[in-house]
C-alpha cells in the first residue's frame, strides 16, 4: 500500500478513446514540501469535459499533457500537512486527478466542511456539476415562474439539477433522455412534469406534446440533432445556455452545427455559453442554498459509483454509452 | 398612365428565384373609401430579408400570399385622401408592395417628413436597414469602447452603417466584402480600419491581421462559413448579433449550422437574433440620431438606384450576385 497508482494520458485520441489512451502507473507517494500538504484520494469525478481536455486545441483550459496524470475533479482526505490552512483529517475538494494520493499548495483547491454528508455528494450536486447547473441555469437561462424549460441529459449530474431547479422556482420541467428507465427516474423520482426518451421516438413529436407553449428555455448538454430539434419549438424571446454538447466529442469529423440556428433570428433569441469557473467566487451560495433544498427534500442526487483505479476506462466509457446512472464517480 | 402596374408572387420558388417566380400586371388604379388615401410609389426598397417571406414557413412575419402583390417597403407621395392623418403631398413610408399606387388606412405605414433630404434615403440608412443596424448593433451588440467590431455584408445597407456607428462609438471596425472595389469602398469612403475581401482570400488570415485583439462583437448578415470562421476568432464574453444569413437563403438544401458554435461555450459568448420591428417605437430616435451624424459628416450612406417596375426581377438578382453597390432601391 505504500505506492500511489496514478493514470496517465498515454496519447491523443482521436475519436472515443481506448485502453491505450491512458496508462495505470505506480509511483511513490510524493511527499509534501514547505507549505505543502498531501492528501489521500477518496473519490474521483467523471465527467464529459474531461473528453474535450484530452484535445490539442486551445480551450477554456490547457489540454491534459501526454504523460501527465488524467486531469479530474477529486475530493479527498489531509493525511500529512505543512500548510497553515490545512490540517490532518480535513477533506480537500479540487483538481487533483485520476491517482491515489497528492501533494498541494492549496491552488485548485479548497477546503470542503462535508457537514456529515457523503463525500461524493460534493462532486456531484454540491460540487461543479451542481454548480454548472444551478448557475448556468439561473444565470444564463433566466428562468421565470410559468416558462417551459426542457434539459438534455436529463438524468445526467448536470440536466438532473436543472430540471429540479425549474421545478423549484414554478416552471414547467420537461427532460429528454435516453432509454425508459432513466425517463422514469427523472419524472418520478426528480419530479420533472415529463421525460422524452430519445431513443425511443421522435423528439419533435415529444416536445409537441410535452410543450404545449412552446420552449422559454433549453438548457442544452448533448448539442447535435437534439439541440435542432428544440431550435423549432423555441418561443420568442428564448434562452438556451450552451452547457456542453456529449453528442458530439468523440466526433472524429466537424462537430454538427444546428442548421436550424436562424430560429435564434426568428423569434430574437439567444444562444450562450457558459462555464462554472466564471461563479468561483459564488460556489459558497450556490453550495448552500442545493443544500438547504436538499434538506427540504425538494432536490435528490443520484451517484453512480465504480471502484478501483484500475477499472478507470471502462467508468469513462460509462459517461458516452449511456450506462450510467447519476453522477459518476470512481473510488480510488 | 392610368393603371397600376403590380408585380405579383406567381409562385414559390426553391433555391434561386427566376423571372417566372413573379407576374408583372397592369390593374385599375383603387379609389380610397371612407378613411383611407391613394399613395402613389416613388421608391421600392429591395432586401435580402424579401427571399425568407417568400418561403411558405413559419416565421416572424407571414409569407407572403401567392397571387398577392410581392411585399416590399415603400416610399410613395399621398396623391389623395379620405383619412384626416394624411394629406395630398405627404410622404409616406410604409409596407405598401412592389407596385405603382395603393391604397391604405394607416396601417403599416407613418408619415414621413423628409427635412428636404432625398426620399430614397428612408428606404436606406434613415429607414429599416438603418435601423436594423443602429438598434441591433447597439443594443444586441453592446459595443465598448476600444473593443473590435467585425461585421460581414459591409458594403450592403445595413453593414455599412454598423461599421461607421462601430467608429462613431471608439471600437476598431473591420469589415468582411466580396471583391477590391467594395472593400476599397468600405475603407476609403466609410472610414472602417480595414475591410477582408472574402473573394479573393482567407477570411482566417485576414481577421488574424486585422484583428489582433481578437473579435468582441461581430454582427452577421450572412451566415454560412463566414459565421464559422469568425467564431474561430471571437473573444471571451463576445456577442454575435445574427442579422440574416444572405448566405444561406437560396439554398435548396439544410442551411449550414455553424460547426463551431462550441466556442461559444468555450467563450461565454452570446448568438442572439434580432429583428428590427421590437424598436419600432423608437424608431424617431435612431432616425433623428443617425440623421443628425448624417448632417456631422459622420455617417455616409449610398444608394444603387434601378429604374421601372418591370427590371424588378433583374434588380432582385443583385442583392444575390454581388453586383449592388450600396441600397438597393427601384424606382417605379
Amino acid at each position: 500500500m505504500s505506492v500511489n497508482k496514478q493514470m496517465k494520458l498515454a496519447s491523443r485520441p482521436i475519436g472515443m478513446p481506448s485502453e491505450d489512451t491512458w496508462r495505470l502507473e505506480s509511483n511513490a507517494i510524493p511527499s509534501p514540501g514547505p507549505g505543502e500538504f498531501l492528501t489521500k484520494i477518496e473519490y474521483v469525478s467523471l465527467d464529459p469535459a474531461m473528453r474535450g481536455w484530452m484535445n490539442d486545441m486551445k480551450s477554456y483550459i490547457p489540454p491534459v499533457k501526454i504523460d501527465a496524470v488524467m486531469r479530474a475533479g477529486t475530493i479527498g482526505k489531509v493525511i500529512e500537512s505543512n500548510h497553515d490552512g490545512y490540517k490532518v483529517g480535513d477533506y480537500v475538494t479540487g483538481s487533483m486527478g485520476v491517482q491515489q494520493y497528492a501533494v498541494s499548495d492549496g491552488s485548485f483547491c479548497v477546503k470542503t466542511d462535508t457537514f456529515g454528508l457523503p463525500p461524493e455528494k460534493f462532486l456531484s450536486t454540491l460540487g461543479m456539476p451542481g454548480f454548472t447547473a444551478y448557475f448556468g441555469f439561473l444565470e444564463v437561462g433566466q428562468p421565470k415562474e410559468g416558462e417551459t424549460v426542457v434539459v438534455s441529459g436529463a438524468a445526467g449530474a448536470v440536466g438532473s439539477v436543472v430540471g429540479q431547479i425549474a421545478k423549484i422556482k414554478g416552471c414547467r420541467a420537461v427532460g429528454i433522455a435516453g432509454g425508459p428507465e432513466k425517463c422514469k427516474y427523472v419524472v418520478d423520482e426528480l419530479g420533472f412534469d415529463a421525460c422524452i426518451d430519445y431513443k425511443q421516438g421522435d423528439v419533435r413529436s415529444g416536445l409537441k406534446e410535452h410543450c404545449p407553449d412552446g420552449v422559454d428555455v433549453y438548457f442544452d448538454n448533448v448539442g447535435g440533432e437534439i439541440l435542432d430539434t428544440v431550435l423549432t419549438k423555441i418561443n420568442r424571446g428564448a434562452r438556451i445556455p450552451i452547457c456542453g454538447a456529449i453528442s458530439q466529442y468523440n466526433n472524429k469529423e466537424a462537430v454538427k452545427g444546428p442548421s436550424n440556428y436562424l430560429s435564434l433570428l426568428v423569434n430574437r433569441a439567444m444562444m450562450k455559453g457558459l462555464v462554472v469557473f466564471d461563479w468561483q467566487d459564488r460556489y459558497a451560495e450556490g453550495g448552500m442554498q442545493m443544500a438547504q433544498w436538499m434538506q427540504q427534500g425538494k432536490l435528490k442526487s443520484r451517484e453512480h459509483i465504480e471502484e478501483g483505479i484500475e477499472n478507470f476506462y471502462p467508468t469513462f466509457c460509462k459517461l458516452f454509452n449511456g450506462e450510467k446512472k447519476g453522477k459518476l464517480i470512481l473510488k480510488v
